[in-house]
């Protein structure tokens, strides 16, 4: 395929994709899913050849182009795919029999394995298929389909022809989009059920659509990962060519036990998850009818390039709901210039309202409708909603013409994100989404509206949610790489993960006590306030010379692999200043953690004036290593005011994530107070991102807490646990 | 009316809403709005007599039945309503006209008063109505329908017969519910848009509907109130006897200024408009889909009388996004016991997940539907999802039966939150929703489902926000008041306010200092720390006498007319613990602030220990005195973690009030802390409220910090500023 980038999937997932030879494997009588398979795929005008698979050689009357076979060593050569609809029992054999033959690919129907606890079967499946070079979707799905080719090998409604690849974990919330799809019209380039992925998986299918010229856009239903890692990367390198939307089910409690019970695994934090959506530049939607208002408004519209939106209306309630949400979700109803204003003055009667929303009442007419867009499109707005409420006794197909006339570039221009975005330049098409209220009445507006290829919304609401949504992405992937380039520099891995590889560092051993975990994390450039280990035994001198050395007010903690919780039994001595204080808290620790394997005592210069943050390493079974930052005391306890991030990220991406905190603006110098030294936490939250791969064998690192001052960020305490 | 409950507004509403003969004013040329009038009042059946009036005397010629007048006057006797289209020019001669002749009502859709700036004109239009006891609505309105008397007097789309009434201050908004309301086959009793209110607002349409026993809802679009406490009391009335869903416009500073340009009206804050929609038990939503969505649940289910629900369905995608979003909305999909698991595993294979959502897979059949919500409605869940995911090879009209034979109550049973909840007793009706997905392949099973009173919600999402708010509502209105009965004990205005009207109390006069601030206090029961007042001039003997009646440490504060930022320039010593820190904190004040009209000093208890709020009291325009509160210092300026209610409130409210707030948590004794006095707090903010009623011209009092402990709660600082 000419213009698709290389990937590893390619090739083998053609054969998958555009078959030329299928054969459905399983009884075909009428009722069973071997006899909806070959209907969908004879109506669906399936032009290759067709092959009913099963003992008895049968295949249906009616479908007389379809040939039947016994067996799939009986089909002739050259089949490429196999849809595989026997019972649980003999689907491994028939896998088998497919690899054997040099089939291309095999989509596996049946249930009855990981979802009822049957994994290791399962895995045997998959491991089949890998052993023979055949890719298996399923089990346990509800199939594939690409418009394109007139593929529809799946039982659900058959797609409409479109821009937006649909994968899904789910094959009945596959089946539900196409569904509601095909009432709104938005058509789709492929569809892929992919079920208990015993073989194809999401990350195989991302990179495979990233390069699909007919995919201008991915939306993925997921509810578990594979490999948390491997689709962050995925998804970075897609979303850097193409917009990816995810939805991701088992959100709560109740939603994670039917996922559990659902596809058998197990679903990680909602939060992290959340995280590798910012970092990795996808869009995360809430439900289904939020991510086909997406599909629908990147195939049809061009990006936004900023964040002025323009609403012009017939009438002011609907133009006020649509202003209030589009504020909301962060874009601006920039009120109109003066210059802009008079514009409108010349044709508009003064009825009309000419702030933003534009309310034309019942001057909305066609040449209204044209005059207005025209000439808010001529000034520097980055979108516009265009409302007609109709009544039954309005024409909303000549309003419709109006929107038209100013909205679609003349012929040769193009449509799409990426067209559009690559005509960057001033001139560059806007988006104008319609939104024409409601039913019936202007059903004739609607449909000519979506003939121009003009997507129109049921309100404004969803019309702005769109607008937000794609210009959120446009903000992040200011110039998308055309698909032929290839993935570009952001769809890299982070320069530090490359580092952290070439780190050979040793593992740390268990315990970890806190003057070794202070020396370990110096060596990675994190920073301490003066500090001192005293061991056990140690005489008066050697104290006088230490804390000497550390400087007082100082600070006094117990060491001992038997002490965890050092302040609850009194192993933290605070505000020692004075040499006396020093020996008199040394004394009384010796005295109160005698027999319980005292290592010592460490001392650090007591710290004040300084913002209290607190940072932190943890492991996520999906993603791995996973850092955190808060802020201090109340703040993190009370609000849950905590960042996170998948480890390894880069300097900017710590800010980014320091940005996200509700404590940010203490660190900017609330009220009246000095800026704090936001670049030395990001260097800290950046060095705990590349050490939490570095070591793998470290489950949880806190840092409480960490003082913020106008120069530097000093660690107060820290505290590691190994797995 | 038998049944409706006595209101100011009966008998005079009637006339406008059930008419007996109806006139057009107007031209009825075809194009022309009086044409439209004319069409939908024949084609919507009107029964009663129609007129056309307008100088040609003038009748559509294709309407035999309507009669044509030259004028009002020329109509015969006994007209009740008059559609007023006449240019604006002509609107008030034809009021007067009307008002002459005896007619009732009359609804002006005219445009071009008040939303234009002709204020004064629309003031006159409404009064000269007046002087007739003719009730008017309009003008710039979109008319008014009554389904059940066949009265469509509007443009817009006709409304289906149903029980919801639907009033709303934007035309244009009203008809887009209408349209997309027929789409979806939901109803309503009454229609009104009333414009611009010259005469008939909301209070009134609110108070009428109450009463009305074809309406079993209030939905509400508003942009702004005509009087914010009398429309308070009224929906505080009206939502005890039925649900008030309210769409509030000009939530975002865009949507305001549409607002102002379009009904000439300003919009107060939406917070303080949140606090009038939980004090009144009001149900606010988004936008117009919300609405319906709310329509329509509370029109076909009983109330859920309890957070638990039971998802059942035949897929676990769908299942799983429907469990997250019923969760997010604070409702509990909680597991099955095992008693119903055994139960539900008596019929449902191994296959089938028995925890909740349970998940029926291929064994949704009719029988296992049935089975299945039978046994689940047994149990004590308060709410059933009923989820069906189709594909075009399944008989969805099947599984309905299925859900329809478990879910429908023999007949005479009845439908309807007010039936339902009467019947609150065990063995009560319980609501079940079905979501069947998606388009037309469901549709039969939708019509069936429809035609049995289920109502079908195209998202398991949707489904479970209309339980959610449903329960809302019933967990406010544990048990409603039955129509027949008139307003009960929860419509009655507060205690308070009646406390308040009989307190004859002496406006403040400015300016009030501090002084004066806490006197002025204490008398409504609020606490200070001991504190004396020291006037200018005092000598050492008695300022000495004075810290030894208040006490150290202390503070000393500088009271000056010209002094408002006290501590900003020096006038506040904190600290103060002995005597001679007096004697100098003084001595350096009157130095300071020699020649600033220096009052005096005033010598406050330092406090320690305590927690810090603020709390205060502001005046809004819509709703006056408005009570505040929050937590100190950060937390509030960093969070606006502000709590606010409108004046007056009683203790629960105010305790409902300090819930709200995020740092309420400190209030309960965080972090091992002993929780503070909760109750002092609630008792202060109702003090403030009750002092905000009798005080009006206190246009802001700020108390900051108020010190909470673990008994009483004291305020260490007191600012009021009169209007």
């Amino acid at each position: 395929m000419a213009g698709r980038c290389s990937s590893a999937s390619e090739g083998v997932l053609d054969r998958l994709c555009e078959p030329g030879a299928v054969a459905v494997v399983g009884s075909v009588k009428p009722g069973k899913i071997g006899h909806q398979l070959l209907t969908q795929l004879v109506e669906g005008g399936f032009p290759g050849a067709l092959y009913a698979v099963n003992p008895g050689s049968e295949a249906p009357p009616e479908f007389p182009a379809v040939r039947a076979a016994a067996a799939v060593s009986a089909v002739p050569r050259g089949l490429d795919l196999a849809l595989i609809a026997v019972p649980a029992a003999h689907a491994l054999s028939v896998v088998e029999e497919c690899g054997r033959k040099g089939v291309g690919a095999a989509v596996v129907f049946t249930s009855g394995f990981g979802e009822v606890g049957r994994v290791e079967e399962e895995r045997i499946l998959g491991e089949t298929a890998r052993r023979f070079g055949l890719r298996l979707v399923g089990p346990n799905c509800a199939g594939i389909m690409n418009t394109a080719a007139g593929l529809f090998a799946s039982i659900e409604v058959r797609a409409l022809p479109g821009r937006t690849a649909f994968i899904t974990q789910s094959g009945a919330v596959g089946g539900a989009v196409l569904a509601l799809a095909e009432t709104r019209g938005i058509g789709f380039s492929k569809f892929v059920s992919y079920g208990n992925r015993a073989d194809v998986g999401e990350v195989d299918l991302l990179e495979y659509l990233a390069g699909d010229p007919e995919t201008e856009l991915i939306a993925l239903y997921l509810e578990s990962l594979q490999d948390g890692r491997e689709f962050m990367a995925a998804v970075r390198r897609t979303a850097a060519i193409k917009p990816v939307v995810i939805i991701k089910g088992g959100r709560s409690q109740a939603g994670l036990r039917a996922a559990g019970s659902h596809t058998g695994s197990l679903a990680g934090s909602d939060r992290v998850f959340e995280a590798m959506v910012h970092q990795s530049g996808a869009l995360r939607v809430p439900g289904i009818e939020e991510m086909l208002d997406l599909c629908y408004g990147f195939t049809t519209l061009p990006l936004p390039q900023g964040e002025n939106i323009a609403i012009v209306t017939n009438s002011g309630g609907p133009g006020i709901l649509t202003s209030d949400r589009t504020e909301e979700l962060g874009l601006h109803v920039r009120e109109t210039s003066p210059e802009l204003r008079s514009r409108l003055a010349e044709f508009l009667p003064g009825h009309c309202a000419l702030a933003n929303p534009i309310d034309l009442t019942v001057e909305g007419t066609r040449e209204n409708y044209r005059r207005t867009l025209e000439a808010v499109l001529a000034e520097d707005y980055d979108g516009v909603i265009a409302i007609n409420v109709g009544t039954p006794f309005l024409d909303s197909a000549a309003l419709a013409q109006g929107i038209i006339e100013a909205a679609v570039p003349p012929p040769g221009g193009s449509a799409g994100p990426l067209a559009a975005a690559a005509g960057a330049a001033p001139g560059a098409r806007k988006p104008v989404a319609a939104v024409f209220m409601a039913g019936g009445i202007v059903q004739s507006g609607c449909d000519r509206l979506a003939e121009a290829g003009i997507p129109v919304f049921p309100t404004g609401e969803r019309a702005a949610y769109v607008l937000a949504r794609m210009r959120e992405y446009s903000r992040r992937f200011a110039a998308p790489i055309p698909t032929a380039a290839g993935p570009g520099p952001s769809a890299a891995a982070p320069r530090e993960a490359v580092d952290v590889l070439q780190q050979a560092e040793k593992p740390l051993a268990a315990p970890v006590l806190e003057p070794e975990a202070v020396a370990f994390l110096e060596t990675w450039g994190l920073s301490f306030p003066e500090h001192a280990f005293l061991a056990d035994g140690a005489g008066a001198a050697e104290l006088e010379a230490a804390a000497a050395r550390v400087g007082l007010p100082l600070v006094m903690k117990v060491v001992s692999p038997e002490i965890l919780h050092k302040s609850d039994v009194g192993g933290v001595a605070l505000g020692l200043d004075t040499l006396e204080g020093v020996r008199k808290a040394y004394a009384d620790m010796r005295k109160r953690f005698a027999g319980r394997r005292m290592r010592g005592v460490l001392l650090y210069r007591q710290l004040c004036g300084g913002l209290e943050l607190i940072a932190g390493l943890k492991q996520d079974p999906d993603f791995g290593p996973v850092v955190l930052a808060g802020a201090g005391g109340v703040l993190t306890e009370l609000l849950g005011d905590v960042a996170m991030r998948i480890a390894p990220f880069d300097r900017n991406e710590a800010l980014a994530m320091l940005a996200e905190m509700k404590a940010h603006r203490l660190l900017q110098g609330f009220r009246g107070q000095r800026p704090r030294d936001v670049g030395a936490v990001a260097d800290l939250l950046t060095a705990l991102s590349r050490l939490g791969l570095a070591h793998p064998e470290i489950a949880e690192l806190d840092l409480n807490p960490v003082f913020v001052f106008e120069q530097g960020a000093l660690i107060a305490d820290a505290r590691i646990l190994l797995r």
